[in-house]
């Protein structure tokens, strides 16, 4: 049920992924602290881009982070070691939709930038339920490419932004996914959903957000599917570059930018019990 | 230069801004407090939504609000009356391009919901600084409709919206305008600026929020312009229809809606000093 990673694996996507966890770890993680002692499952870690603040804001949680690339977790494992080397990770490979632990095994759950990759989102989300203990939690972020909006603003740049929506839509995900955590939450069970939507705007006044987000992170992704979307007939050699130079005009003087990304938090309703699995 | 006022004057209009203006007043008055004694200037105060809400923020302050219309002036002193009966607020009946106080009189200007008017609200800014003293301040605040984004999406709301967009165009203001504060206060010599970007969020687990803001407010304006919009040519019946029921259903359960305005405070440089003209 997993499909292609849109993002890919380079070394340079794991840099971008990196400068996107910095810049945003106190917009995303603000109001994520979970006790010491009680186990959190980590879902689709990747290179640890978030484990390593997973780990900052929850020093004595029981972290497990998961992921089916082999080559993620050691990059992750090594991301958080160099970080936190104190830290108590459990690290794990396997598929988000056969995981291999007992049912109601975790007090809380943490699933960033994955929903919007899967074929089947909310499917994962009822399967998840059944590793959370009844009334343990869920927490997911997405953003939502539907909210980028800039200065000046730009036919072309929408429109790149657009081929990297449609590339993401054919391999079965989904870069609109922030406005429908809530009815994905509720139908796959969950409750007490609470929805935030967490903005990024960054100008000139902000120049360290205007590089790392803007430029870094979010230009970057774009850059990075140029290939795939003249590949696929989306755009034009020209048309493109019309784009890129328009979203790089945001990030200078008299530009702006702003996205945003939507926080979730719900709970396996107390009551929910199942049967037990393997352990990883 | 000022323009006609694209939401009409109408009794059921100051529902929707007094309705607007109570649902939004934490998320757009947070932060803003005059000290006791400071004099502040609210710009195009209309039917005194936000007037309300400062004179209960700020009051100690010394509030002067100008409108140029006499109705809406009439009603902004009666709604101020039956909330605070005690606020010290003068009211002043002018244009935002003509406005009889000396140069370098005001502490503070508050503007909200005002620029997305005018055709030059860079002109407006500047004349508006000469108002303030060297070191005064000024909050803008504004919406932009871009960042209009709801689930279930819809091409027939999105075209909706867009009617709204053109219309105002049309007659010289800018819907989009909340993404545009930074260079228009940069532009119009304000130095110190920041702009926040202050995102509404409602689905079904705030049910008052959908009721006051996505329904009542954002689509009550969009349902608003219908006629204008048919006349206009920008729609024809059915489309208007299929685009209004569409933006209902994001009232509903499951149904998500996100809106994003952008609160702007800047400062006049210190050292900029003008000569003098009448009081109100």
């Amino acid at each position: 049920m997993t499909i292609d990673y849109v993002h890919g694996y380079s070394e340079l996507e794991a840099r971008r992924l990196g400068d996107q966890a910095n810049a945003l770890a106190a917009l995303l993680h603000e109001g994520t602290s979970y006790p010491a002692g009680s186990k959190v499952l980590e879902v689709g870690c990747g290179i640890g881009a978030q484990t390593v603040h997973l780990v900052a804001s929850s020093p004595g949680a029981r972290i497990v982070a998961v992921d089916v690339n082999d080559a993620s977790l050691a990059q992750a494992r090594a991301r958080v070691a160099a970080t936190a080397p104190d830290a108590q990770v459990e690290w794990c490979r396997a598929d988000l939709f056969d995981l291999p632990f007992p049912e109601a095994s975790f007090d809380h759950l943490f699933v960033c930038f994955v929903l919007e990759h899967l074929r089947d989102p909310q499917r994962a989300l009822v399967e998840l339920r059944r590793l959370l203990r009844p009334g343990g939690t869920i927490t997911a972020i997405e953003g939502d490419h539907g909210s980028a909006l800039f200065h000046p603003d730009s036919a072309a740049a929408r429109a790149a932004i657009n081929c990297q929506v449609q590339l993401q839509s054919t391999a079965g995900g989904d870069a609109l996914i922030g406005r429908k955590l809530q009815p994905l939450l509720a139908n796959a069970g969950y409750g007490g959903i609470t929805v935030q939507a967490r903005p990024v705007y960054a100008d000139q006044s902000l120049p360290e957000l205007v590089e790392d987000f803007t430029r870094n992170t979010f230009i970057a992704m774009i850059e990075s599917i140029g290939d795939d979307a003249l590949a696929a007939g989306l755009t034009t050699p020209d048309h493109w570059r019309r784009g890129m130079a328009d979203l790089h005009r945001t990030t200078e003087p008299g530009g702006t930018f702003h996205y945003t990304f939507f926080k979730a938090m719900a709970a396996n309703p107390p009551g929910f019990r199942g049967s037990s699995a393997l352990s990883c």
